[in-house]
């Protein structure tokens, strides 16, 4: 039997209303940079975005379903380097391994977009960072091929998620838009793309955020 | 007694998730130009959109409540060419007077932003056009002094909105948020404008769109 064919499906991505998914300035005690504060306060209200960072709390409700299931059938990932870390240029040794401590909220093999090549690092829970260097279309071929037939979760950042939204290479987008303005920092969205054919298939406010899920035709 | 300081309001914003007020190409039979298809559609669901222009028809409901009251308390609008219409350039006698008939919905002193001078035309209703060449500034500080205390409403399009962001300007931003991607077009936010410091005071969906409005504080 032919299996479906495997999607690059982007969940949750946290975009501000003017169309930012991260302020200026990223550092490590504002890992979202400038104006970005309370961005983030909607995750950490349910219950599954304090469970994949090993905290108790949160609520249930649609905004902690959408968490819940951001990694069904979901058999590798892909992320930017600034979403992996603060550092830039080579890698040094200064034993970063990502923002999520020992076991991050992966369980997959993730491929993190890099212009200088590093080692592969072995996490706990079935993460192991490689570092991919070739370029997005050959990251994306390797995430595919090591996802066991499954789906490939763009996780971010911005930047990163614009070059494949630019490149037409995104089957499925869910953004979550927190009713904030930034003002300034990285788009989401590419000024120009090409006619996108996505059809909104999800459209929901909670009190915290709006859901809007958009697949391709 | 003082009277309160007159505000510059956006009501109704259309935008898409991507961020464009308009698409690509805006033309006669395409007033939102390419990929817009169905982008109005919520507006001409409603009760008060229809009558604005004249038509019968429509829905009441919290789509109809915005657009019912997007002039209260309006004493001038600002709108830029590319709203007033498609041609550009030194002004011709082609007769076009806008889109909207010879009663415009404005009712109020209506000052369109243009690099070319041209003759005030009075409508019926009420809506004069004023064609002012002196840039934004200017624009705001006629439409302030002409709207009898009242405050002053910014119709778009886009490129008039951004204009006035990035001057900080605004002191209220409704956006209408109309769930589809256009890819390319007009944004209506600024790649990068100042601190923002706009409180987002109401965020509700409908099954049509989100309304997202923002006071700056």
């Amino acid at each position: 039997m032919p299996t479906a064919r495997q999607k690059l499906v982007v969940r949750c991505l946290m975009m501000s209303v003017d169309g930012f998914a991260a302020g200026l300035h990223q550092r490590l005690e504002q890992p979202f940079g400038d104006n970005t504060e309370g961005f983030t306060d909607w995750m950490f209200a349910t219950r599954s975005g304090n469970e994949m960072l090993g905290l108790e709390g949160g609520e249930g409700g649609a905004d902690d379903d959408y968490v819940a299931h951001s990694f069904d059938n979901i058999g590798a990932t892909i992320l930017g380097r600034h979403m992996f870390g603060v550092s830039r240029g080579p890698w040094t040794d200064d034993g970063w391994k990502g923002w999520w401590g020992p076991n991050p909220p992966y369980h997959a093999p993730t491929f993190v977009l890099t212009h200088h090549p590093r080692d592969p690092i072995p996490m706990e829970g079935g993460t192991t960072f490689h570092f991919a260097t070739e370029g997005i279309d050959d990251a994306l071929e390797r995430a595919f091929a090591s996802a066991d037939g499954k789906d490939v979760r763009l996780m971010g950042g911005a930047t990163t998620v614009r070059q494949y939204l630019s490149a037409g290479l995104v089957d499925e987008l869910h953004i979550a838009l927190v009713p904030m303005l930034i003002g300034s920092g990285e788009r989401v969205f590419p000024e120009s793309s090409p006619p996108p054919g996505y059809v909104c298939v999800e459209h929901i406010s909670t009190p915290a955020i709006t859901h809007l899920r958009f697949e391709r035709r």
